[in-house]
């Protein structure tokens, strides 16, 4: 397989001709139309029907804003370093590698087997001191050199860069496309009108410094993401579209299943919400909303499944984490994440920021409530600071409770306070600002949203759509396809004229134009080779459907063949409906079945592709 | 202007709420839809219609890659910098300002303007030496402090960072997205089964760490260009379907209308290219399809021009060059660049890796030619330099004629001769190589092609096309709308029953339903507010048709109003014909006109927006 997706051009290494640069890929036309496509369909499955807010962010983003995140204190990997060649080893692998080979020597006792296989089951959850003490008791050195390593590092994964031509503006590219929509949340919030619950989306690029990239598409150094943002009151996680997706089959792979050795089980999500293993109606929506959008695009059901994070490896603000799944020939790969974010994210940039990212709730009656508030004199803060009262009284107005009281109490005992704002710091004075507690009729409560995001790698979801769709045909092994679905595959249609006849070529162009008019992508293969050695060359290219214009094309009726790519059959089709035809199998109105129903059977047999 | 697209969330200042970053947008909804349907049309008239192939690379690239390109030498911007603040300053705007206000005072005499106007034009082609007379000779002080400037310093625009663990691979962000192209173009020539001509494109992000960026969203930091290079045979400039074309009227702005003073000159593409102002037949092909493709998004005709590079200011590489420039309010901005840059990039990505870009042409009769060539004794080579053997055999391979003579003295003079291969160097001995001449039969001859490269800036577009559509209704200036084509238009409908009656809402869900059906991008709007409110609305956000619901719709036989946002006409329209009615006009298959020709025309008066 990896030799036709290089032939072919679906992907191969960035310059390569320079040597290359591991964790880097280019998407040659037939990679690039296979995941132009997958976009595409996702936009439709997810932005269009459920209505979300579309945004297009900065890759470039400045530290002060992934220091909130805690992208900056905790996005790293942990590695370890050949003291003599200087060579990096992503120490969770190098620790794995060296204790399954060991496990696999001739002389390992079954104590000393099942040591290893408990060091590698726990060691997505190890500190790195744990990881220190296990390189140290079991003497490992640099698999490649055999030399000493270091203690272990820990190597943040953003890449770093400046912004502007001083130096002194530090910024990342990226590590994920989510924080562009936390920062943009009051804008969006306004776009709706004020109104939760509402989703934001954003397709775009991403990038992470792996250590050692190793493992083709699945582990790479700069990627597309779809990630999505639903944006919930934190007490109100139900669904009004629940209800469509309740009795959806789904292979989940609980904490509880993967702490006591057993595998997943199969339940309806319904019932998964209902019994509480899955936190939410909302989160089970998603969740299953990313199961129909996997098997659109052709993900085998038998080979995906959902896992939920296990207590010690999801992040500590989340509430509930299970991760779609594709099984490859490297394992059991995360291609979608579905999280339940809970309040972070917003909290954090709110309090890095102090502008308050939080939406109002009308409640269902008013009340009456004690508000101790800081009422600000703003003539003279005006008079005083200037071009940094706004900020000053913005600063105000952010103080929270606790806030208030030291500020009261500093009035009271020192006669002034010092306020941090967005603009520096200001020494507030007793008649500048003053602390009132009155009791006020409330109409609306102001909510920090729960944030479900669910998050697609596009690469991964592709890699693993191209191993599990790989045939090859019966009794001959040197014809291989893809059988990627219509709606994901490169090109829809081939246009195959059985010889260089000239009187072919009209019939060619003809049935090119009318296939461009209904936005079918096609493509002509008029070179020389058997019939079968070209439809050989389309499947190799995953398309689909294929019309053959015989010689019994150039008598009227005019008539052309259609072929299927996955089960070779062929009808007979007018040429006056085949645009059609092919344009309705294409976006999924017609199925295969009901066009060998409707049409004669072709009965030639392909020749072989020798 | 400004305010209604960030009120509508078009686009906006990246990070706001951290203060934000200068050069750095977010696109909202509406600009991110307005994008996304670009693009989509971009890809739909250049690479489905002229059948390109397209690609998706990296972003992060390695220096070596940008070191062949000329990049990390050439590609900088002069500035100069407060000597105390060490605020930096673009120094061609920092001239160009200070000397445009020079100009303007009181007591500047006749002399003085025009010799300020003659710097101002001539500050494009300038070197370093003449810009820092300049500076010294007018006394320049940094305009915001009074202080003064450091000598002009080139810095270079390409972001920096490191590419793995180690910090020992440099990499940059790239430029522009153009070298992803070169760089596989034996796959791309492969993949095309060795034929030229073909043309490759790509869609993606580009990055240029401007000094100071200031206008919108002209001038950014990052950016989404689209571009195409089209390899085509360096004797073999014409094109099949320039035919097509060749009548296209264009506003052109010569080189010599520039130098002359004068203004640009309306000519068919045909007639410029016959005369020699355009260089040949491909150029004008891709400059009349530029021209085609801008008005088909929106671009007013009256706005646009091709403005072709003096001598000065064209890469020493390229043979002619046009860039088409729509004008703004900033003035003639170049939005997409369309230039012949012969075979310099692929050259260049071959001298440095010493793998040859080239193509295969076969002739129209074979010759003979005498061919000198290294003749490697493989057995020796690869038993003195083992793995490195290969690599020695490419780099012979590889030689130029005046190598070969080098190489042949050097044996015979000294015995042996120092080669330089991509592992290394490696010391040959006679043993191992010979260099033999021999006449051969030759079928075929190598070309290096030549490549034309149009260049999309797709944020100018985007910003020239809000700017040229952007309208106020006659004695309502409170009414703002974007006349943007329905090919393009964030949304293409909204529906707006006309009060929050419920009998209304069957009649929404059914079109909303329907409309979705025929991929037709629609809002629903039904809140509160006059009619003639809500449609001032949905003018903002740029969308074409609105559909209401009254209570003549109740009745059978059921029937809607259907509005145009830019003449207000209305119709009524059967609600079984309403979605079909409105897709054809969104994909342009009818014209309003014709609609208008009929349906019966619904005459009630737009309510005030007031």
């Amino acid at each position: 397989m990896e030799d036709l997706l290089k032939r072919r051009f679906f992907f191969d290494q960035s310059f390569a001709i320079y040597g290359g640069i591991s964790g880097q890929y280019d998407f040659g036309p037939m990679g690039c139309a296979l995941k132009a496509n997958m976009l595409a369909a996702w936009r439709q499955f997810f932005i269009m029907e459920e209505q979300m807010l579309e945004v297009d962010c900065s890759i470039l983003t400045p530290e002060c804003v992934l220091q909130a995140s805690g992208h900056v204190e905790r996005f790293a990997d942990l590695m370890t370093k050949d003291v003599k060649s200087g060579e990096c080893f992503r120490l969770d692998h190098l620790i794995k590698n060296f204790l399954e080979k060991l496990a696999a020597e001739k002389n390992a006792t079954p104590e000393l087997k099942a040591e290893c296989q408990d060091i590698c089951v726990k060691l997505d959850g190890m500190s790195k001191d744990e990881m220190a003490n296990i390189l140290k008791k079991f003497n490992m050195k640099s698999p490649t050199t055999g030399n000493d390593l270091t203690e272990p590092i820990e190597f943040n994964l953003m890449f770093g860069t400046q912004i502007g031509p001083t130096g002194l503006i530090k910024g990342f590219l990226r590590p994920e496309t989510a924080q562009g929509i936390f920062v943009n949340f009051k804008r969006l919030l306004e776009f709706n009108q004020g109104r939760l619950p509402f989703a934001a989306a954003q397709i775009g690029n991403a990038f992470r410094n792996e250590i050692s990239p190793r493992s083709g598409l699945i582990r790479v150094r700069e990627f597309t993401m779809a990630e999505i943002e639903h944006f919930c009151d934190p007490r109100e996680k139900n669904h009004p579209k629940f209800v469509n997706v309740k009795d959806t089959k789904m292979m989940l792979y609980s904490a509880c299943n993967q702490m006591d050795g057993q595998s997943g089980q199969i339940v309806a999500i319904g019932d998964a919400v209902a019994s509480g293993l899955v936190a939410n109606e909302t989160l089970g929506y998603f969740m299953a909303r990313i199961q129909q959008f996997l098997l659109k695009v052709g993900i085998r059901p038998d080979r995906l499944r959902f896992r939920q994070h296990m207590s010690n490896e999801m992040a500590h603000y989340a509430c509930d984490c299970w991760d779609a799944e594709c099984l490859t020939s490297y394992g059991w790969i995360e291609c979608v994440g579905c999280a339940d974010r809970s309040a972070f994210d917003l909290t954090q940039h709110t309090n890095a920021t102090k502008v308050r990212l939080a939406a109002e709730k009308r409640l269902p009656e008013p009340k009456s409530v004690d508000v101790t508030e800081a009422i600000p004199n703003r003539p003279a803060i005006g008079k005083e600071f200037k071009k940094d009262a706004k900020s000053i009284i913005d600063a105000l107005a952010a103080l929270t409770l606790s806030d208030l009281q030291t500020l009261e109490n500093s009035l009271n005992e020192t006669g002034d306070f010092e306020l941090t704002h967005a603009g520096g710091t200001a020494k507030l004075t007793k008649d500048m600002v003053s602390v009132k507690t009155a009791t006020k009729t409330v109409h609306v409560e102001e909510i920090i949203p729960s944030v479900i995001e669910p998050s697609f790698g596009i690469g991964r979801i592709m890699y693993s759509l191209l191993e599990q769709t790989f045939r090859m045909r019966e009794g001959d092994e040197q014809r291989c396809y893809f059988s990627l679905p219509a709606v994901v595959a490169p090109l829809k249609c081939s246009i195959l004229p059985l010889s260089n006849n000239p009187d072919f070529v009209p019939f060619v162009k003809r049935i090119s134009s009318e296939l461009t008019g209904a936005d079918v992508s096609h493509k002509v293969d008029d070179s020389s080779g058997s019939i079968g050695r070209r439809y050989a060359r389309t499947d190799e290219i995953a398309i689909p459907y294929g019309i053959t214009i015989d010689f019994d094309t150039l008598k009227e009726p005019h008539s052309v063949t259609l072929r299927e790519r996955d089960l070779m059959g062929q009808v007979r089709i007018p040429l006056d409906e085949i645009a059609d035809v092919v344009r309705r199998l294409s976006v999924g109105k017609s199925t295969w079945t009901e066009i060998e129903a409707k049409y004669p059977k072709f009965e030639q047999q392909e020749a072989s592709s020798k």
